[in-house]
């Protein structure tokens, strides 16, 4: 029932298995006239690369992203913007031991009760190989917020026990730092812990989890909708559908149900600006021209080298070890720093067009 | 754009504010056949009733929901259910004191700057007054889940800076327990401390925040579905438009973000079912057949005893005074505990029905 | 699955049954700022009211529409319109004798067969009261449509074998004639022979179809979507979703495919308008600035006073006479004239709010 | 806003223009476990196949589609299904001379009005090559209804001012007759005269319209919903959504409006079965059980030899001459036929899941 779509006016559908022809995106709904080329699609998915470091996993295939349809003379015409990836010729020879394997932390045995069928080969849909094609339209997205005036950025805020010192609204001048970082951190200091924990629970065989802080300036006043379509609530909605999420906050989050009203409240000065932004830039699922920001949670990467015990397709018992050769990031989080900004850029453009019909 | 409508097949459309003849819900797409009376949904009405201890507002007008259309010899026929409760004589004046000031932590600054009206009377749309419609719905969506054999439940988890000690798949059973306790948690030696914490905030004319735990069990494997429709995903949606929310998450939630993988996987035993719940009931979006269960974070009550700093509409500054007469919950979290409970019953109703057209 | 609904910015969404408490409908999304009053709407209303003469079937009901929320001061506030008819007491005893029956050329059957269940009462809501709140919902988008200089109209084109001679363009400016014409047509002297046609049918105990002609002017180029949003696909769903409508085209309709490209084509001038319009004001689904006309075609009313063969719900041969005291219209096109206007000026609005997103 | 999408839960999504580097669908919403091959949606492709014979226009580019996601051993898996038809080299230089003029009958003016820019090269998604992928996605929404026992078919009804004799309900069991004629009309008599006119305006640089009829038999009672998702409300939007269609009726259609009731009523047998099908297969949107059958118009083809007079983009007056090389369809009914019949297959597949929600 369109699970594979998101966004009202600005809509992308996303599609393709890694094991199939490619992946891709189409983006219907966003408005003729922007400027748009490969390759600034292509800069935003080399983002999400793997291999770069110890850090992420090794693969060597390089997406290249395709723009089948929708831009004429360099300009979006209106019409809907196809971007395919070309899937590279994959071995899924690999798999074959574990195909009857329930895969502890995956969707393999949930997707199986639900459609008869799975595809073992690499995640089917569940796949975080799946975000590539959010980076894609996320890319047109912020191309889209640039020319409202709205800048968006995301960085590791923890990985394991280490907690970055982040300051929301500098996030979006600090993009070039976050991205050459090897963590997408914006804190270099508390860096350098993480990836000491990080190192550890490489040679143990095991992962390690990580918090994400977004942040988008520029927005103006006045943007999302009351009751269902808040903006937090589509947020919340675009960040907890990413593979691994656990949860989603806006503002000081949990942290606010532990303040008191008088200490949480944001006050307005006399040009009706907060003076404060512990709301994280909404009210009542509007904006209110503050700095948009929220965290989300992600767990640890549920591929680990450790071996853990499992049951077969058949209900019995068996040990679930990880395919020869196959490689995984140990902490899930890093590599998916551009993807939660893509997502915030998503909500963001689709609800710049949205208002424009709130008003006569 | 359809910003109070929620659900893609059980779909509701709430209206109304609170100085208006009334407020209502049209549920469209209940399935025909269903036994449903006025009774049952005001049964469920009467638990967010104001005044019932010192620790909810003492409003006194009493929610009655007329069932306007939609059940025929006492079933539901496939049309529409409308329900209907109409307000009781508002007096408004006591709100023209307030009605050029920008309200600290309230909605009526986006508002304006959005729609270039609002209704200061009531907080409008953005009014937890709404909240009753879904309470409404709720009922009806928590008959069909019984059909179903799905029981869900929600209770205070925390209070300020108490914790309550909950077991997720315990709350359903609890539900008596919890809607007969003043704070609606089931856990009665935390909530002492609770109430403790409570009244020292009334007596200082401030308010606290809190986080409800919900939990849902029976829910079958295989319900959700992938990539943005996940399970997850529209709880986060459902949870975070509701007022005052500031996060949502499942399972162990940010607490995830801290544990590592061989910690949190959890392990299938030789029955295809989990060893442990970390995950909250999904893998990948889609339901694993264990128990669904996640928290929702509450700021403090916005409306505080105490004078705020503030600006009014001509951006001057002025003092935030709460209107003579106008009391407030001195915690939004503990009303809110049927609410959640509403959201999570739409959220799973849905998905059931949706799930009807994955297979052949 | 959102059956009730029409719409994707202007999004209406209807509820009721004669027979229950009441009808009405929810607009979402209708902009902030529309002045509007109950007046104006139970003005509309008044157009589709019954009994006015011997060729509209004489119930003595009026409907009366309440504004149960979303307006303020006299402007609406963005929130979602509420409209309420309440119901007058009906007698439902006298459908008693045919609740076990067949009804020809009506949904009983197909409605039984769906959901187990049927209200016999009145038709549920493939009763044509249902469009009472199409045309509570047309008055405002004919408000909105005011708005922005787009005037609508329409009228009886044909009853039975008599044509009426309208010239598309001139419809809106004929407006009032229409409605004070008993049959709502703008060609007074094709009305009397229908009228003569109408009274025959009556005498026989037997009921005519006809076919309505709808027109808007003063819509601007460029409104309407490609591929499946084209204004005709809009208008096409509007009004075949309107009961006993069994055909609906645009321009010359089923005549464009008797003529030759040469003489269908619609040539520009040198300031870019055109100098005929056949294709009834739109090329590839979106609007030339033209007129927007078009055609409807209704069939004969299926409750008809002769005694009818048919079956019982046990599957038993079985007569089927209309109810004593039952009244029906002669020709279910008449009252559809202002239910038609209605539809057309909901797919206006809506596409004048969709088309604000297609540029930068 | 999601102009390029069909379809509730069986819900397509097509890009593309016939000058980038290709077209194509994806279906989000196919239940898992159906077989599909890509030799099953190229055999339908090839149904509208250019160059055939002297009535349809001889380009020589044969399409081919190739599934890029969404089967797994040859079986869908319940992601979407993704399928591109990569586009030929196309050589653009033909259209420079007209692409600063107004065209006759199509949509670069009103495409240039809305967008602010137009892709004067192949007609952008105004294309009909765009109705290749209805016609693909057509292809699986057709195995997925001989899965439920419908079969599906069309057949040409009428070019310029011959008529064919067709029997609706007989269609679907001449298929392989009607796709092996020349002008896809079941009736070989009436076809012959269809193309003594054909080849008539063929001489004269002009063009011929048509109707075709469509019908599909096996589909149960109590298929397709009440009020706005009507099943004759969705072929309706689903025809008027195709490329140069002015009208589109049901049953008897606009005939229907020229009978009386006791005419057009279709009584039931005592097997609930009817005596006729005057009404085309519906009774207040869901289906009876009888064929579902009804007409599509489509005006003569707007591309003609002929020069015409018109406008260029500057406003002044020019004349319009084919640019040489192009060549057109003297009747595009004919190609349309394949694709009739899969906006029917559509329409059905859908209606049919969404049902599965409509009873307990």
């Amino acid at each position: 029932m369109a699970s594979n779509s998101f966004g009202q006016i600005f809509r992308i559908t996303t599609w393709g298995e890694s094991h199939g022809k490619g992946i891709g995106v189409v983006i219907d709904g966003c408005p003729a006239g922007l400027a748009l080329s490969e390759d600034e699609i292509n800069a935003e998915l080399d983002l999400r690369v793997t291999g770069k470091n110890r850090f992420t996993s090794p693969r060597k295939e390089k997406d290249y992203a395709e723009i089948y349809s929708g831009v004429f003379a360099g300009k979006t015409t209106g019409a809907p913007v196809s971007i395919v990836i070309h899937n590279h010729d994959a071995d899924s020879s690999k798999y074959e031991p574990i195909k009857d394997l329930l895969r502890p932390g995956h969707a393999n045995y949930t997707y199986l009760e639900k459609y008869g069928v799975f595809d073992y080969r690499g995640g089917g849909r569940s796949s975080a190989r799946e975000t590539a094609c959010r980076v894609a339209a996320g890319a047109v997205a912020k191309k889209l917020l640039a020319h409202f005036g709205v800048k968006t950025a995301a960085s590791i805020q923890s990985i394991g026990s280490v907690d970055a010192d982040l300051v929301a609204q500098e996030l979006p001048q600090l993009k070039q730092k976050i991205y050459d970082h090897p963590l997408y951190c914006a804190d270099t200091s508390a860096g350098k812990k993480m990836m000491a924990e990080l190192d550890k629970a490489i040679e143990e065989g095991d992962s390690l989890g990580g918090i994400i802080q977004f942040s988008a300036i520029g927005l103006p006043v006045g943007i999302g909708d009351p009751v269902y379509e808040k903006l937090e609530a589509n947020l919340a909605k675009a960040m907890m559908s990413l593979p691994a999420t656990k949860g989603m906050s806006l503002g000081e989050g949990f942290a606010a149900s532990r303040m008191q009203g008088s200490e949480h409240n944001d006050l307005f000065t006399e040009n009706k600006s907060l003076v404060t932004n512990h709301a994280g830039g909404t009210l009542g699922g509007i904006s209110t021209g503050e700095c948009i920001t929220g965290q989300v949670a992600f767990k640890p990467t549920s591929s680990i080298k450790k071996v853990q015990a499992t049951a077969n397709l058949a209900g019995k018992k068996a040990d679930f070890t990880l395919p020869t050769g196959s490689r995984h990031d140990p902490c899930v989080a890093i590599r998916a720093v551009p993807v939660v900004e893509s997502m915030l850029a998503l909500v963001l453009a689709d609800a710049l067009l949205v208002n424009r019909a709130a008003k006569l």
